[in-house]
């Protein structure tokens, strides 16, 4: 499928180079071969175990893989004798030995003959645009850019250098990508806002004259959307990942780096800070900031600003330690009530005591 | 992108002629020019900022803005001597001044060569078609719309006039829509609903044989679904204004003038009176009524029906005084078991004082 | 439209066929032409009306059905003298007169001349693949597959036989679909899931070299979205009905015969075990085990795993007899600060009492 990377034939890597690549500790035979990567439970003879959580400590004993990877917190549970590389970090670890081993194969640049181009398109170098995309006039594409097959490019849209755009995803007129975004199958970037004045008995659409601006090194996942800004622009800062069906609404920022997992929902104009870490189906009301490095749990519904750093959960959102304090609050009320029953019965034995 | 709304060249205003436009009070000269309309801390030298939200009163001493869209309850705020318009309802006003602002031009009509229409299609007068899009047989496209590229509108289905279908929306067959309907990127309507009958050791599609209805004036954000129905049809109402990645299960019937916010899920059969607002991420379970001019807040949950008029909110729904109450009553529980103890000990000693 | 099924002119049935289509008993005359099925209230004098719930009871007088279809619930509020079909399981019975009354006619087989086919597909008999679709390189797809236009199947996909896929549906590379498989519009299959691993300042992408593999008779639909796996697949089992706008993130197993009602999102690695009911909106978060046979209450948060059989309900997720008595118990809390409060009066008087 042109426009999405497709993977070559897999290499292998002795256990050795597997230990310097990650720069991890090594035990045991450093010619063993790995050709693949594994959960504990799913190696083969030639695969290379993931061991990173004691959650999955069970799964060792029976596991035929042919090395482990391992963590400072779970080499001991191993056992001795099994070849292991030891790292610190294994998320990182694994990219790299994952990038060995699948290295990806970028789809060849060339515009295929189906694609569309309006006028006034500028390409950088090495472009690739698929099948039957639609480019609208005057859209700047940077070089080295991925265009998958059924993408539509309004017009007047910027999409910067190395940006990988997977089939079937849109872009509304004057949409600007940074660098290196990648942009997943059914991502709407640049809808109009969730806008309208309601008079004369009907809501009537406030026009959105502002863009969507996304930075570089952003991703946005399958079916998300990213709606325009009315006035002034909706904004996501570099580095941001944001998962799949989630939705930004008009005119929200949301600043470097942070991410947003799968079903959030961000209503208009809320600032989200530098950082920050939204939980799946986490949502966050209109006109809100919540403030850098703040971490709003899964499901948590935010309906007030949340200041820096702090951690929020439940419906509506508190402070973390609070919303567990009031949970464990309700789960101890049949004892307080058993209490007061108590109470009541001892009070009525005192007064009969008074009065007999 | 044809399909899509493009924009001309802005215009400029003069104050007066923003004030005059509407109907608003003027403060200051009216020669004053007006490019284009910004937030506070946007606000160019050529730039009506909007102070409209008290919220925002301490970004008015910095602003650069040339004039400022006020109400009466800003209007106090902004100090003497600051060119303004002062309106009764700012958002009414910024629909004709962006309006005059930045015309929308509209697509040309015309069939792209690379659509394809099936057999039996009619269309209307000054009807444009993009590139690639695939119209059904038999399928009615009324005068005056504009139906974007990757546009797929099944067979039998009914299109009113002007209406504007944004590039990779689909229409199931046999769905119906009215006149002036915006139907956004990826919206789906008509798909077959979540409709199985469980036996023999598996589910097994009940056959929806129903329609999605659509009525005038309705406007779909991105993502969202629409199903079609079962037995009878799935039905939104004139001027219902949805929002991105919304569902609307088969059967669901969506009174006039509703307004669903993004992540709404309503499940099937559930009736939706006129007049409703459900704020983000709320839902509904089936065969539900809820009542005309019933307000829903943000990520309530909805499992009983509501009453005409009223505001419900939380997890289960609730009367949102008796929601607010329940929550506030929660957080003084830590108070209560102190109550208690005191009571205990005053029993004791009691007790121990009629014993002594 | 090509891809979808489109129906013929209905048939027609007598009573006396009705019955015995559904092994129902028949109480009228069985020469009573049906030529539909509908609602109680929106019945003709054709039409079969379903009364298959107590629910719907008040609607029974005045409709205007030629015959009605009952179950051992509903048969007693009927009336005497109304032509009926009294069946036990009115879905199974639906699922046969519907099939008889509304024939669906398959599209006809037959590739699309705009349809683009990479290197080395290999296509089973009786395939139709409608309009600017794109298949890529070495994707195997079964005898008898429907797909619609504007479809997209990355490089090495396998769909089984019998398959129909929605116009506007992608297979990310090397998805693997069962036979029978339904995917609707909007649904994208084998995303990059949401993991990566954060160095250096910024989130760096874990790779995801396994597989979005779905089972036979598995439906999604439009606009849900299943992960591919990072190590490992993503797995659906067979005959798990997937509703709209659903999220299946990396490495998640789900088993045979499940159900995941509209905008439910389960997070990487979570198990879901056989014959598990999700309802709408519900979320689990990671690395969880949700139990064979468990029920999950519409937007239930399922923060721990799930015994097999269990209902679970709430936010977060309890023991659905546990959640429902902690809300009645919040629901008590103000009368038993009135209990403590007449405790606290009471204690005053006695200590007056003692001490006068």
């Amino acid at each position: 499928m042109s426009g999405s990377p497709s993977e070559s034939v897999p290499s292998t890597l002795s256990l050795g180079e597997v230990a310097e690549l990650v720069s991890g500790g090594l035990e045991g035979d450093p010619e063993i071969r790995i050709v693949g990567v594994s959960a504990l439970d799913e190696a083969g003879p030639e695969d290379l175990a993931l061991f990173t959580s004691r959650r999955y400590t069970h799964h060792v004993a029976g596991s035929g893989a042919a090395a482990f990877l391992v963590t400072d917190e779970t080499m001991a549970r191993l056992g001795a004798g099994r070849p292991r590389v030891v790292v610190r970090d294994a998320s990182r670890a694994l990219i790299a030995i994952l990038g060995r081993l699948h290295p990806v194969n970028r789809e060849p640049a060339g515009i295929h003959p189906t694609a569309i181009l309006g006028e006034g398109v500028r390409l950088g170098d090495d472009v690739g645009i698929g099948a039957y995309s639609v480019v609208g006039d005057h859209v700047d594409i940077g070089s080295g850019c991925r265009i998958g097959p059924h993408v539509v490019i309004g017009r007047d849209s910027v999409v910067g250098s190395e940006c990988t755009l997977h089939p079937q995803s849109v872009l509304y007129p004057r949409t600007v990508l940074g660098d290196r975004v990648i942009i997943h199958s059914g991502v709407r970037v640049g809808g109009d806002g969730f806008g309208y004045a309601t008079y004369d008995g009907s809501h009537h659409r406030i026009p959105h004259v502002g863009r969507a601006v996304i930075d570089s090194d952003v991703e946005i996942g399958p079916n998300s959307t990213v709606d325009r800004g009315s006035v002034g622009d909706t904004h996501v800062g570099t580095g941001v990942k944001i998962d799949n069906l989630v939705m930004v609404a008009h005119n929200v920022q949301v600043g470097e780096h942070s991410m947003l997992a799968a079903l959030v929902g961000i209503a208009g104009s809320t600032r989200v800070g530098k950082g920050v870490w939204m939980g799946g189906q986490a949502g966050a009301i209109n006109h809100l900031d919540i403030g850098d490095g703040a971490r709003v749990a899964v499901a948590t519904k935010v309906l007030r600003d949340v200041p820096a750093g702090e951690t929020v959960s439940g419906h509506p959102a508190r402070p973390h330690r609070e919303d567990l304090s009031r949970q464990a609050n309700l789960g101890r009320l049949p004892k307080l009530v058993e209490r007061v029953k108590v109470l009541e019965a001892e009070i009525e034995a005192l007064k009969r005591g008074l009065g007999g």
